[in-house]
């Protein structure tokens, strides 16, 4: 079994999600969202660094994956959330994990077979691929279904005999 | 005498300047920029971590300031530019240093008088407040410039008796 964290980043909350694949079978292992408060942006960003490095020390994954940040929001809040990220990337890096990332449309098909299939249908897929039967917070259940992507794709990839393809490199 | 450090972030090259101030006096301590590298995003992100973590534990610096961004670049970079700066807010509140964050015009005005000066006339002055002969790496005198921008405001602030404006922290 390979463990897999999947990280949804904002300035907020930053969703987080640790699957178990291997073998045909995937596995809930926690999944939920770092709460980095109101305050000053700073202090946002020290919340995520501390809470994401404990996260990462508890359950030891051995790949991580990211979504691809939406960008046609403005440029003001594209700056925010890249502050957000830059940390969350940073505290994996410094860990020495690889990283993936995979772009909205991608976790859409690869969950539902569509590329533009609706945040509910991901999440309702989410639950089902998982066995889980309550209702997962908007945050965790996107941090689930990128961690699922990128197990699909490692799968294939694993397959076709190329264990560490370029693209988990991508960003 | 107070320690400020001035940081200019960026993905490829983030520039750093230190300076003694306090008496009427400002002093060069240290500048340069630090090198995050032409490798993935990921790994600079660690680069400039690492790197800033050192300079704030040789330096010790007492205050920081940083220059805000200039939003009106496309979303691509400003989420990239986003990424770069989170890391080193993130260095800096978590050695729980006072930030002060100035726009390019406040800086432009403290230094030279006028808020459209042109980035030589900046440098220049920069120059000569430190007494420095040499020329300075243009990151180098970016954040050296917002230093002394923010030496000029905390003096201001103290004369009138109020030690930490608000506005230090505003970002």
């Amino acid at each position: 079994m390979t463990r897999i964290l999947g990280i949804d980043p904002g300035s907020r909350w930053t969703g987080y999600g640790i699957v178990d694949v291997g073998h045909g079978q995937q596995r809930h292992v926690a999944s939920g969202r770092i709460a980095a408060g109101d305050g000053e942006i700073p202090q946002r960003l020290v919340a995520i660094d501390t809470q994401l490095s404990a996260l990462v020390r508890e359950y030891a994954p051995e790949e991580v994956a990211f979504e691809e940040v939406f960008v046609s929001r403005n440029v003001r809040s594209a700056l925010v959330l890249g502050q957000a990220r830059g940390v969350a990337l940073c505290v994996v890096a410094r860990a020495r994990l690889p990283i993936a990332e995979y772009a909205a449309s991608q976790v859409k098909m690869a969950l539902t077979g569509s590329g533009r299939a609706e945040k509910e249908q991901v999440q309702h897929m989410v639950r089902i691929l998982l066995g889980l039967n309550n209702r997962l917070a908007a945050d965790a259940a996107d941090a689930l279904a990128v961690a699922l992507t990128h197990a699909q794709v490692r799968s294939t990839h694993l397959r076709a005999g190329v264990p560490f393809p370029r693209s988990w490199r991508r960003r």
